[in-house]
């Protein structure tokens, strides 16, 4: 997305000056998702819709009424749902159905940020419970796969149109972390599944992100639960020596990302590469 | 494992040279497992007991058979069961609970090589259905977790015992293919669990092997369901250069791997890396 593009109200007010989007965020209630949602909204132009997803209802209902106060023209859309669960992944995609056809045109962005760290009080060893597994998975890798390709197919081929699709990843898409099989397989396999996306389909821009080590719940869990001794400490030490990163500070090196947008498509970037 | 360790009749033979083994072997009742089952019964000692799972239960119990001639004293069972579905995978994890504990004490050897392509005349945007991409990943990445901490749970730590895990991985892990969503993040995503348990293990020994395009029936479904034409003209290439590699030239180099054993633990090698 071109800087300076758009209706806006002039360089470095960022006020609308996207144009018209059609924007899908999930995991937006909270952390990070909820930084970038404020990022993001006043840079959608009149017309732009917002279409939110998370499990918690109020604090996603909060959000919404913030961000229609914060751009002009603004429809912001929220779905409290468990994209965990088959009757939460429906309603997701039903909403999307319904959302993005009538959304602009021009310009589509589809974040999927929705992740869960799984049980990290076990070991790998300790995982023999298929159904824990799988519910795991249909979270973390199955809901990201199905949103996409349904908003994809939702918003449809339209010429002249920009579509994007984020991923966030992490440092654990490329590297193994004791007591965390489940969060680093999952990671791996979205980054892997978003790079056949960028390959089979040249015209989309697709964004492997990794935000860095964020102050959120999840770094709360990781320094508290992580079953490794050596890797909660890890974690403890981030936090005392202040290595975490505010969210906003991430979200923000994401928005420059896109705006840039030279990135190769399907690329894994890192917060720390740029 | 050493060559020529065991109780062997010399070197060069093969026969029995690996001493007691407990085994168990994924995917076994054809291509390349059935030509690994082939090649390993052989090198098991006297006591050993090897554990063939597959769905097909007619060519599994052929195997059996034959193998049970093979070698001297080799106990062989079956276990006929879908791993994909929570009663085949029950099933597997009940049969190894009872198998392992009671096998040899000194030598495990956990083969992970069942695995399907999923629906490649799909592409990614029309994966839209949730139930499809869950029962994939339940057989291809939930069941080698499960069976994998069952295995080592069932087996335990024992004094002085070797224990090796192997994944059969595919240049898929580490590549993105058009048409391939499902198999590229289930392989990224197995390759990487691997990895998380090589780190948490370091008396385990655990092996990413990618056995190279085999001449098999996946090969066969490779070349004439893939969605897309680059690919399925890639694949129809490959067969009629002759570059597909026979079951047992690949079985053959992962067993010279497992014999020299100086893998790094969690390394994903190919066929072509050796």
């Amino acid at each position: 997305m071109e800087p300076g593009a758009g209706q806006g109200s002039g360089p470095g007010s960022g006020l609308g000056r996207w144009g018209p989007v059609s924007c899908v965020l999930t995991g937006a209630s909270r952390g990070f998702g909820r930084s970038l949602a404020r990022l993001l909204a006043p840079r959608f132009g009149e017309g732009s819709v917002l279409l939110l997803l998370a499990r918690s209802a109020a604090p996603l209902a909060e959000l919404a009424a913030e961000l229609r106060g914060s751009a002009a023209g603004l429809r912001v859309e929220c779905v409290a749902a468990d994209l965990g669960c088959e009757q939460g992944l429906r309603q997701a995609t039903a909403a999307l159905r319904e959302v993005l056809p009538a959304g602009p045109p021009g310009r589509l962005l589809l974040v999927n940020n929705a992740g869960s760290l799984g049980d990290i009080s076990k070991s790998f060893l300790d995982l023999t419970d298929p159904d824990e597994i799988n519910s795991y998975f249909a979270f973390n890798i199955t809901s990201a796969l199905c949103l996409t390709s349904t908003a994809l197919q939702a918003f449809g081929k339209r010429p002249g149109s920009s579509r994007t699709v984020v991923n966030i990843s992490s440092l654990c898409a490329l590297k193994p972390f004791k007591s965390w099989a489940l969060y680093c397989s999952g990671k791996a396999s979205r980054d892997m599944m978003f790079q056949v996306l960028a390959l089979e389909e040249p015209d989309i821009r697709v964004l492997n992100y990794a935000p860095g080590p964020l102050d959120t719940d999840m770094q709360l869990l990781a320094r508290t639960k992580t079953g490794d001794p050596e890797m909660r400490q890890h974690f403890q030490s981030m936090q005392e020596n202040r290595q975490l990163i505010d969210c906003t500070v991430s979200a923000q090196k994401l928005v420059n990302l896109l705006e840039e947008d030279t990135f190769p498509s399907g690329a894994h970037v890192d917060f720390y590469d740029i």
